[in-house]
């Protein structure tokens, strides 16, 4: 496998190509070429090409690409022979529905706590893991080395709690409120901000919209 | 405003820009440089330029771009002048942290119903919205025009949800469901596949540890 630095923009793909790979492997399928992946995917076949090359994937003129070796090694870049360990913060609807999701154990993600201030949610159980108040996160994370701090608490306090968990040595935030964290470089931050996705929604239904009445427009 | 379509790059950043804008506004700041911007986003200036420059924004030499003009370009281009109608399929824990999430209806998301096929949940208020049998989604959609319908429906089920749905004369999908959705070209599909972010965090994670050792290994 190649060492070089993959461009975030191949990184956030790689997951897609891991879920193409691992049904093509479940169906038998042992070989593909950049066409039918990419058509498959929505993607340019060029673009894929591209995307294999910069991990070392070279398809074969005539053959294609080998389905189980490129699983291999996304499976390998992608850390997934490593477990991570998790907490989430904030206990709300959306912790909830994250700590009760099945896939994340499934890939390795361990939940290793869930924390909230509000005292009517402390002790409380989700999936055999208990909700422990935010004043104990130091202890918990002095005895608990943790990867990642998901954090689905209140727009107004993701800054100080996010500021708090990487001073307490967590190395990566994956963050649900809808506000940018400023941190330092060496914390690895991911976003998801559900409303950006209505956003895009919204747009490309105006534009589909626009496109419909223009060509109504046309004679 | 130019009608040129944007690049679905440019338009997933858009919801961004429109956020840290807003902040700007609150903050009383009317301009800003794209070299500032692009500082407080994480993007090259050079970026922000591009990306202002395909919907028309201009800024002026030594002073910057208009903080308010942007702003209300971008609301237009989101189309977030228009509300738009949804319903969340699947009332489970993910269907319920949605159907609660409050920044929606602020943004012209209505929530018009929420439907599951399990009895017990069935009647349960969620929002003062509640929850009807799956069943009854084609009598709901021949009386009630929806643009978005949320998928938080188990993965065996999501295709079939989703042709339903597409069939019944919904435009847009939001799918939750790890698989990816094979919709007519005419169907706007927007995914968050949940575990495709904590997959791009153990990459990091693991690029993170592979650098940190390697400079360690340099005398």
């Amino acid at each position: 496998m190649d060492e070089k630095k993959l461009s975030s923009q191949v990184v956030k793909r790689l997951p897609r190509y891991y879920r193409y790979l691992s049904t093509l492997l479940q169906l038998g399928i042992s070989r593909i070429s950049s066409k039918d992946l990419g058509n498959r995917m929505g993607l340019t076949s060029s673009q894929v090409r591209q995307d294999f090359f910069c991990f070392g994937g070279n398809g074969l003129q005539g053959y294609g690409y080998d389905v189980g070796f490129l699983h291999q090694e996304i499976h390998k870049l992608l850390g997934l022979q490593h477990s991570h360990t998790m907490i989430i913060i904030g206990a709300g609807s959306l912790g909830h529905a994250l700590a009760k999701h099945a896939n994340f154990e499934k890939s390795g993600f361990k939940l290793a706590g869930i924390f909230d201030v509000k005292p009517e949610l402390i002790g409380e159980k989700i999936r055999n893991v208990e909700v422990q108040p935010v004043d104990d996160l130091p202890d918990f994370l002095s005895k608990n080395p943790v990867d990642i701090a998901v954090l689905t608490v209140p727009e107004n306090c993701a800054g100080e709690v996010a500021r708090l968990v990487a001073d307490l040595g967590v190395k990566a935030l994956w963050n649900f409120s809808p506000v940018e964290l400023m941190m330092p470089e060496d914390i690895i931050v991911e976003n998801t901000h559900m409303i950006d996705c209505l956003m895009v929604l919204g747009y490309n239904l105006q534009e589909k919209s626009l496109r419909e009445e223009s060509l109504k427009e046309k004679p």
